[in-house]
């Protein structure tokens, strides 16, 4: 039996079908429209494989309820994408008799990365991605974390650079980290599209000292084992060099381990898995909710290479 | 029997026995001197209790490596009070032939007030101190977080005030958190012992906007369930209502949960237990210490008061 992912965005519903990395099938998009129009046909995607799903997982933009044992479970709470608004988003998805589990897509994607991903070695990984949006998903010791609700951490306030008189584009925080850093950020600052600038423009290194600063906040709350940078905008690869310098500055030597000083080129990096690690770390939730909903036994043990 | 517990700071070592709130015996405070003086003055102290110990439980100051699985647990990394570089802060009680149990002063914190204080109705607790130095721990489903080696909240950067023209005291970063708003930053910009300072005094608006900015920023990337102010800067009540106003004005009701609106009032709070928080956190500490040594069973499922 095979089990099922969504990676639920803004702009598109990635699909799937499979087992792990080297058995992802169907990966299919589906434009995100009207909740019922892209939920129905996620649902006819799922419906025309032939085999049933043994379990489902799902990761999705928020904010969203990620606490199974609550009665909102899988509901999004208000969000600027209106129409979406308290959409319960595992409700749809009942018709295909499994177990359904929710995360956040940022959660999911820490999680493939800690599983099958740049993690494998390490009890605790931060996944920032850095595009449309910004948000960080947190994973220790195979769990990831929610909290109250779950983290949002693109909404930092980071120190404004001097030089800097862009007023940001958080409809809440104006010039919060993801008003200041996001994809929609660089290219309305420079007015055209980020990835048809030379890397040498001057605007990079605005962007990554902003990320710079991020990280190093994250790093003093959250003291990660590994710390991934992904999304759009870190398609740009020359920004880890100009971050990780930076990001030396920034931690000034304080925390006095290799990993934050000599060794911090294999400490941030970019996600292994590429594009994919949204998607993967759905089909994770899905083994998860599986291996919970047969045996009640953490499944990470079964199923990571942390051993 | 009885447990032990030593909350180390950096002016004093706050020693007791006991077994929680209601029963914490023979408090003794010894200074901080040179280590070996200070150590043994320590195990002097519990020598000299009649009745052998069950276990030992250490909050620390830091940074201390707190992994029980590592060579170096409970050695002492650089730090600013020079003489205590790469001291064992383990290595000279094991003449009390018990086991000892080693995390940070203010994870210690944190476990007290999950377990006995403002978060036992939680599943997470961060409690921040704001004194000396400012440093942060945070407990989740009763595990103290670590990660790398462990959170270094203090130093977090926050946006200066147009008005604020103080330098900064961390000898790290200038004007991080700690820089701008522990008890010594705020004494060096007035020139005098803040507790004498009257509560309309325009430093405590700086403060308490710095505050909540921190507070912000660690709600976003954290998500704690409640949220603990402790300290020697805390024991001034009015910043309580003054943090959670500019608390409210950052979060701009982004996360739309009534204990981030409405409810802001039993979210930020001050420590149930007091200033004894972090020693009843390291008797804690030994008693989950001496449950694992006797059982492998995850001990605060049987002391804790979540259930």
């Amino acid at each position: 039996m095979t089990f099922g992912a969504i990676e639920a965005g803004g702009t598109k519903f990635v699909c799937a079908t499979g087992s792990g990395p080297n058995d992802l099938q169907r990966v299919t998009r589906i434009p995100t429209t009207a909740p019922d129009e892209t939920l129905t046909a996620v649902l006819d995607f799922f419906q025309a494989h032939s085999s049933p799903l043994r379990a489902l997982g799902i990761g999705s933009f928020g904010p969203i309820n990620p606490h199974a044992d609550s009665p909102a479970y899988g509901r999004l709470l208000n969000t600027p994408k209106a129409r979406w608004s308290n959409v319960d988003i595992i409700e749809p998805f009942q018709a295909l008799n499994c177990p359904v589990a929710v995360d956040t897509d940022v959660n999911a994607a820490a999680l493939a990365e800690y599983v099958w991903g740049a993690g494998t070695d390490v009890d605790s990984l931060l996944y920032l991605t850095i595009g449309t949006g910004i948000g960080g998903g947190f994973v220790v010791d195979g769990t990831p974390h929610h909290g109250l609700l779950h983290p949002e951490m693109g909404h930092l306030r980071v120190r404004r650079l001097e030089e800097d008189t862009f007023d940001g584009l958080c409809p809440y925080h104006g010039d919060c980290l993801e008003g200041l850093a996001s994809g929609p950020a660089l290219e309305a600052r420079v007015g055209t599209q980020p990835e048809k600038l030379p890397s040498d423009h001057p605007i990079w290194s605005i962007h990554a000292q902003y990320l710079a600063q991020a990280c190093a906040t994250l790093i003093y709350v959250l003291s990660p084992e590994r710390f991934v940078l992904g999304g759009g905008v870190m398609q740009q690869k020359h920004l880890f060099p100009r971050i990780r310098h930076h990001l030396r500055q920034e931690l000034a030597g304080y925390v006095d381990l290799p990993r934050l000083t000599s060794d911090l080129d294999s400490y941030v990096v970019p996600p292994h898995l590429g594009d994919r690690a949204g998607v993967l770390g759905a089909l994770h939730l899905a083994q998860r909710k599986a291996l919970e909903s047969h045996s009640q036994v953490p499944s990470h043990e079964h199923l990571s290479e942390h051993d």
